[in-house]
């Protein structure tokens, strides 16, 4: 019910709304309009209520609540569930623990900040007051072998909303994170249970430095805000991320060497000097392009080439 | 204590051990030593004990329990810890939460039956009483690409076991099941949690029917009893698997290709022509080899040959 009388008086913009309408278009009593009205403004909504006029809307709260993340969100399956965490441990813990009890596909678990926020090889996320922290929960018919495909698309989802939001030039470092000129402002990391030869599920992780705070990120990263001077709406930007993120998932296995084009197009790595901290050893050499596997295709100064699958990449310049 | 005093009695062979000689040497009094045997016996153990001559072992149960699985194990790490089960949903499911719950890698799950066994593809696994089911938690520094490897090298070691233990012909049809003339004899079902990079813990779920009733049975499936006409020690049989199984895992890194020739020279599959039930699509050729990854490699009838990751053979006679 919160939703529908927001969505009335949203849809009327500048305009008022008289309670009398809103008793009658959804068929509730003019006191529960009123106890509804409160509980949205404790959410943060700003809602205008004056005598003989009724309401209006003035603004809603930048926060990844499902009545902000939902609305007018252009998915079919993505974001068309949302949890919401003032805060957690890891929101892919939560997601995968969702997971692990049948939640279905697309469902989202958004946390304002995270206490335990993880990176790849188990390092810390740092998730103060400010970023997006998302967690989506996906069941995609590949073979297990192909994970690092769903991985490198969301790098290109993301690398395009921030983009298309901000205007800052983010560029993808292999294999996933999203930079501004060298500085970290996104990385994902990617969980999955897996049989043999089926996914049960993955979740997918993305942390975003949004309106954080330098002071409260590592030396190497930045955030939007940073690069921007001004903070910038959170939930637009979470929205824009679920769009692309959606529309490049579904047109994964018919299409993805247009999403591979992308990748290619946003690569900061690729064409590079550069040196890769694998497993038990760093190799040096020119990065030339990634393989159908997602791997980065290195060649070494021997001439021979090496398809790594995982590591850190270091530029040299 | 129970298995202190099991083997000061076992030790023995067939030479009586006194009551004072184990008070001595375990330094507890004779009443506690007579309710320790009585609780053996409960177990399933046979034990002679004649006033002024002590205790004699006469026989050891076949079951799948820490008292028997252990004695004389020759690993350094599998079944070091072990859990045991009359009855339960499914020893793969239980391991995993046992690895989620940070279990050391090398303990082991054993049902003697299970309710909701489980094969590939979420396949149901008859698993009544007779059977071994077993599952063991790996946390192996490979890449969730190279998980494969594990499961055909698991494989080999079952075939081998069956092979060493019972004299039975056992093959392997691609990827990880044994046969027997045809028929199935043992199932292998992997399951992981992954990161991108780093695989967190594998389970590696073994079923073998071993002196499981026929009429229990799905009709493809047979039992190494219903083959030799009589029983054999499911004990046995699983130190043995655990056995070979740890050698090989421990030497993966470093001599991977002599595992590969033995799952090449233990396959019922290679040299054969097939027919692969994939994803959505049915492949009929000659079965050539299996690649790095695992893969089967087939040679169409066009000529061209394609890796194949996952799917059911079918030989073509």
């Amino acid at each position: 019910m919160d939703e529908k009388i927001l969505t009335v008086i949203r849809e009327n913009g500048e305009k008022y709304v008289s309670g009398e309408e809103i008793c009658k278009e959804l068929g509730i009593s003019r006191a529960a309009i009123w106890k509804h009205i409160e509980k949205l403004r404790h959410e943060g909504y700003d809602i205008a209520a004056t005598p003989h006029l009724g309401y209006r809307f003035i603004s809603a709260p930048d926060r990844l609540i499902p009545l902000e993340v939902s609305w007018k969100l252009k998915t079919k399956i993505f974001g068309k569930k949302i949890y919401s965490f003032k805060e957690t441990d890891s929101t892919n813990t939560i997601a995968y623990r969702l997971a692990e009890n049948g939640e279905k596909e697309g469902s989202v678990v958004f946390a304002e900040q995270q206490t335990k926020g993880r990176g790849r090889f188990h390092r810390a996320w740092a998730s103060p007051q400010g970023g997006i922290y998302m967690s989506l929960i996906l069941r995609p018919k590949l073979e297990p072998i192909q994970t690092a495909l769903i991985t490198l698309t969301a790098s290109v989802a993301v690398a395009e909303a921030i983009r298309e939001v901000t205007n800052l030039p983010a560029r993808i470092k292999w294999p996933n994170d999203v930079l501004i000129n060298s500085s970290k402002i996104s990385g994902i990391l990617t969980e999955m249970k897996a049989e043999q030869d089926t996914i049960d599920f993955m979740i997918l992780g993305i942390g975003v430095n949004v309106n954080t705070s330098k002071q409260e990120l590592p030396s190497r990263a930045t955030s939007i805000a940073a690069q921007l001077k001004t903070p910038i709406s959170k939930v637009g930007l979470s929205k824009r991320i679920l769009e692309l993120l959606e529309a490049y998932y579904l047109k994964l296995d018919e299409d993805f060497e247009s999403i591979i084009n992308k990748w290619r197009g946003l690569s900061g790595t690729l064409g590079n000097r550069v040196k890769i901290h694998a497993h038990n050893q760093t190799l040096e050499g020119q990065a030339l392009d990634i393989d159908e596997n997602g791997g980065l295709i290195l060649r070494l100064d021997s001439g021979f080439t090496k398809h790594i699958l995982s590591g850190d990449v270091e530029l040299i310049r």
